[in-house]
């Protein structure tokens, strides 16, 4: 009942919520069979169990767990035997025709992204220019103000008004799903439209925000559209698509999805893949090696086709700026000893210069979410400050630095007029320019190359470096967690880069490395200290620089920052997912879940169902929990002892239920409902919306009546005794993908079933909050 | 008793590893306690149980499954708890330094191994080239097939006489070992010696084949021995090590070395992580890939520090012509349509010559095995006719061909003078040069380097590329197999390369593609034929030739060709592990296994322990069968029922018997035990060979003694229920390395444990072999 009043809260604070199904925890409520729960941690749970949902509900719209496993049921048995090999060839097909739509997809929309966001900035800064060369100063803030207002308002509009869960990078979401969470909405068609015309209004804004972990979120979105054949909800359905309508098979989809995305953001295909399987993956097969591989080639394809088609100029503004790609010209033919201390100090400092960041982006997002949440108005306001301080920033500060004389002999034109280049004139006099608006009144993108390259190597003076990454880092931290669609990824390349660039500058006189290696190996530092990957981000940095002499060193700073960071704090996705409370299941064990057994994870009263069970009583179980399995118990007469017979799904009760197969007699007839049934009618609905107990329509008298549900039954559950230890149950539970555990006694002359574990069993919270005395262990 | 009778006939055809403890099949023999054997299988099985260990039997040395659980006894949970804050810092500290050392190793090896091969080989051409110079042609051949012949007996001998586990490319093995399949001496110090020798003998006589796969073995042999501590029989131990005495941490600790391995060989640090994570492993964790990635930066980083070494000529003959690093010079800005319809075209027919390579392998593997059987005397008889083949092929085959004038304005010499160069005089007239002798008659890897460089686009001839690639393809298939360290990546990139070139030749008018870039390509096309990996060979030929541009073009081949491939056999490693009978696991259950529960693979009878056993009978069960593993019972008086109390491991009974902590009555010692022994007296002993039965002294008394097993029973086995499905059964044996799972009852009041299944069981042969019905079925 607890539950349930909360479900109530929960709706009552997102209107555009109200039509999910809240399951809040799985098995395990009020008793109504067998109270089987074990003695000590009665009430004790309960209070726990709603202090940790309501972390949950603080955060994110409610969640259901993800199901990997394979119902054995008679159901599906016979719809598996009966599978002709041209079904099986049309799925393998089929497969690889989604991986390659979600390729072309992922990779049009990247390539869409970059035309619109070249497109929106280079407008903008071109109309700025203009005004700053006829010397008009204060006109030219007011527009450039007013234009990254504008883009941010409608930004921020589209998440707070259509699609919250469109905002931030999008990336820990991912990870959370192929984790096995499904937050609700997360993978919704308005999510997408959000997410890509969020992020190019975003980026456009001028915030210091990437579209790389959008890009993501993006492809995963695509990916989870085409894996269960449209939306319902707006009638675009595929009804082929019926193979992929579970779990496991959009698994893989979303995890192609994700690749492909850094695929098309990055215009690394060899990264994406390490990237879903380093990052995003929890689970991983050799097989989907070889499809990721797949769809991030063809990502690679589309982008290619289109930037030889934008090269003759077809594509408006878009320049080289758009779809980065950074030349470090210059490799260094050899390094010696005080090159390689040099390269270590910039690790050790990116290392906690990156763990920093994590901290204070940690607590800026706990800030602005007591903000957030106050309404939707109030996300945008918090949008438009921080786009006015981002506009202030960027305007302003390159006033407080001197200008710069243009070199006499530059290839580019000195002070730039058009569009792009590094020379921009701002308030300079006449061959003159200011190098700190060069960096800021351009995209980040260009801004990066800017950094990166080595034959801008007097152009920056340290001055300017100094105050660009301390803005940059400043804005990074802020700009994160508002109600706009923001990647982690550029703003850390970006300070990154121009530490990197200052270190350079500081250790010039020791260090014959370039500027643009330092730049690069600064950017590296940086990323290794928040996000903690390591092959991922160097195959990354590598396809982006396209230099693999750099290979050791980019390797070596990653690795220092990361253990350097690491020793600090968790990586920046790792926080957020754990800041959404999200009950993600981490690899490993908690150490002191050695000292308990699974059956001290298990709390509260179990409801179980016997083979044939009565309409009315499935009806009322169903209503009054929010669970989504139960242990079936076959009794005698049907058996010798009561005894285990399998778990049925909410889900299929209330499908089988709405059938009607009902009898007045507790007799067999599995094998009508399994001719009546088709297995695909129990599958998994496109969008996360199937039956409701309210959808059913059962009279009084079938209230009475009895229905067999050894067709529905999972026969092959994954059990463990009593007795196994809780890591152990941990363990399995996690690498098999479960979404319940049974837990069966050891002794014999008990009920069959002790209780069920599912995720949320698993959560430290829980199991802390149950055996309190565990905290003063390790 | 059959079993025991196997072991002797094993025993004798191996004279070498007598020592070995044979395992055979784990579990279920001949019954002492309760035979609980289901009804319809038992003679059936035993058949087959016997015919598929005589085809393990037949190939290879006796196996051992590896255990990857964690033996949660009370010892373990007593030493865990008592391990302090410095204990696990040492452990940390300790498992990076191995990862540290073993790619120091692997790089030195390496590097020593390219220095050793370049000055033999380059001896030898020196010697032939010089008499072919004086026109003494039948006495350079003579000197020349001789130098062959000495260097490839050298190799055989090593092989046959030292470590007949050091034949082959050695990656199936390491394959095998990672999935949980100890071949016994497959990793012993004497196999790492002859490994590394054995592969410069045979890479200088010339032989088709490659240092790349041994490279793989070398590394995890040194990883293995690191890990163990040293060699216990050569004295070579560190005590400090113990944290690594069991399979998991070994485990880990041979995926680097493996990564390490082809690294070194390749010298691509991100190809070699990904490597062991494509093809080498059979479980993943994330951190693991961190501990592999920093391995193989070492190794990049060592072989960075020894080519700076020799650049100043301080290497003898070791030129440009060690560690291959292929620099195909002009990467195509843009290719169109005919350039890809060739590139497909490539890539099918590639993936046809590819499968072809593995079927023609797996032929003259298993003829071969049959001479080699025969006795080490054939087995060098066999070495020296490939070598005697090999030599006749290579120096008599450019005599049909015409020679080719030298090029005008050609930056190299030619006709080449020394070691190395393109223009090889061989038998022509002044100012000529035979375009095949300069493939032929030089090393492997030079070879390589001609075929993959655009600058030689005139060079080669086409009856030139039609004879070579033909004589290697042909050669590469009858070389594998003989008894030398044998890597099966470079005949393969070879052919392919030529194939390629000859591909290219053909389609010149047709397409604008490079000649360098077409010899890739083909070698890609063939690599993705035999060996299926995608992700890895895309990455380790970008870090060879050191060119990101042709990403997109690579990856297309590697797709198309494993496509085409897959459709007619299985990888060549695949088919290696099968043919010599290793049980591999499969990381998806068979589709049949869907129709039998875990009770349908139960085979034999089971014995059993009480929890308070008299020693004789131990004694009695440990002599008489080879299982490693027996289910513990606790009967009436200590419990209500009996009940399965855990799972026992020979090896940890074997320590306990020899501690002789015996009392008369049936009473609890298990505080005692626990006191009186320490949780590393029961780790895995280093090379494999613990305590045996016969190490026992037991007197006639003491057999009537009674021994308390709680302490070093493992609490928390697995376990399914009889009537799970047996493929979930396996999902769940495989996903979490098992070695023992245990097979409990459903229903009440029978005894508590069913059986045990281990690897054996769910092997095709094993489950089709008791249900042969199921043959018709899918």
């Amino acid at each position: 009942m607890m539950e349930r009043k909360r479900d109530e809260e929960d709706g009552n604070g997102r209107e555009h919520e109200h039509d999910i199904e809240i399951e809040g925890k799985e098995s395990s409520p009020k008793g109504m069979r067998q109270p089987l729960l074990s003695r000590k941690h009665d009430s004790g749970s309960r209070i726990n169990r709603t202090s940790q949902i309501a972390i949950v509900g603080a955060n994110l719209c409610p969640i259901e767990s993800l199901d990997y496993e394979i119902v054995e049921n008679d159901l599906f048995k016979q719809d598996w035997r009966s599978r002709t090999k041209s079904e099986i060839y049309q799925y393998v097909v089929l497969k690889w025709t989604l991986a390659l739509l979600i390729g072309l997809g992922t990779g049009l929309v990247g390539f869409f992204n970059n035309i619109a966001v070249e497109n929106i900035a280079g407008f903008k800064f071109l109309l700025a220019n203009n005004l700053m060369l006829k010397e008009r100063y204060y006109q030219a803030f007011v527009a450039y103000a007013s234009c990254n207002i504008v883009l941010a308002v409608a930004a921020g509009a589209l998440c707070a008004y259509i699609a919250p869960a469109a905002a931030g990078s999008g990336i820990p979401e991912v990870k959370a799903y192929l984790n096995g969470i499904d937050a609700h909405t997360i993978l919704a068609p308005s999510t997408l439209f959000v997410k890509i015309f969020g992020s190019i209004f975003g980026v456009a804004a001028g915030f210091v925000v990437g579209k790389e972990g959008p890009m993501v979120h993006t492809g995963a979105c695509i990916a989870s559209l085409l894996g269960q054949g449209g939306s319902r909800k707006y009638r675009l359905t595929w009804r082929w698509l019926r193979y992929f309508k579970n779990d496991r098979d959009r698994r893989d989809l979303i995890t192609c999805g994700a690749a492909a995305g850094v695929a098309a953001a990055f215009r690394a295909p060899v990264g994406g893949v390490l990237f879903a399987l380093e990052e995003a993956a929890s689970w991983w097969r050799s097989a989907l090696l070889w499809r990721t591989f797949f769809t991030t080639a063809v990502v690679a394809v589309v982008l290619r086709g289109f930037i030889e088609f934008c090269r003759s100029g077809r594509c408006g503004l878009f320049g080289q700026g758009g779809l980065i790609m950074f030349d470090v010209n210059s490799a260094p033919a050899t390094y010696g000893t005080p090159d390689l201390l040099a390269v270590i100090l910039l690790g050790v400092i990116g290392g906690i210069f990156g763990s920093l960041y994590n901290y204070m982006v940690d607590k800026v997002l706990r800030t602005y979410s007591i903000i957030n949440e106050r309404g939707r108005s109030f996300k945008v306001l918090l949008v438009i400050c921080i786009s006015l301080l981002t506009s202030c920033c960027s305007y302003g500060l390159p006033w407080i630095l001197q200008c710069t004389p243009c070199p006499a002999h530059s290839e580019e034109e000195c002070p730039t007029v058009g569009r792009s280049g590094n020379y921009k004139n701002f308030q300079c006099p006449p061959n003159h320019y200011n190098d700190l608006a060069s960096l800021f009144l351009t995209t980040n993108d260009d801004a990066i190359r800017s950094l990166f390259s080595s034959s801008s190597e007097k152009e920056f003076q340290m001055s300017t470096l100094l105050v660009f990454f301390a803005a940059i880092y400043f804005l990074g931290i802020v700009t994160y967690g508002i109600a706009i669609p923001s990647g982690l990824f550029i703003p850390v390349i970006l300070a990154g880069a121009s530490y990197g660039r200052l270190v350079g500058k500081f250790l010039d006189p020791l260090s014959g490395l370039d500027a643009g290696l330092f730049a690069l190996l600064g950017a590296a530092s940086f990323l290794g200290g928040t996000m903690r990957m390591t092959v991922s981000l160097c195959v990354i940095l590598l396809e982006l620089t396209n230099n693999l002499l750099m290979l050791p060193l980019v390797m070596l700073v990653l690795l220092i920052s990361k253990t350097v960071a690491d020793s600090f704090n968790k990586g920046v996705y790792d926080q957020i997912v754990k800041m959404k409370g999200l009950p993600y299941m981490e690899a490993h064990a908690e150490p002191y879940m050695r000292n308990l057994v699974a059956s001290d994870a298990v709390s509260g009263p179990l409801i179980t169902f016997s083979g044939f069970e009565k309409v009315g009583h499935i009806l009322y179980a169903l209503k009054i929990t929010k669970h989504n399995g139960f242990p079936v118990i076959d009794e005698p007469p049907f058996s010798a002892a009561p005894e285990l017979c399998g778990l049925v799904l909410r889900s299929h009760l209330l499908v089988l239920l709405k059938g009607k197969k009902f009898t007045k007699q507790r007799i067999m007839t599995g094998s009508e409902i399994v001719r009546r049934f088709k297995a695909h009618e129990f599958a998994k609905p496109g969008s996360g919306k199937g039956l409701k107990v309210e959808d059913l329509d059962i009279k009084d008298d079938e209230m009475e009546m009895f229905v067999d549900l050894h067709p529905i039954t999972n026969m092959s559950p994954y059990t463990v005794l009593e007795t196994t230890s809780l890591a152990k149950a941990a363990v399995l539970f996690r690498e098999l993908g479960l979404r319940h555990l049974c837990v069966v006694p050891k002794t014999p002359g008990r009920p069959p079933i002790v209780g069920i574990l599912t995720r949320h069993d698993f959560m430290p919270e829980h199991v802390l909050g149950l055996h309190p005395h565990l905290h003063s262990h390790k």
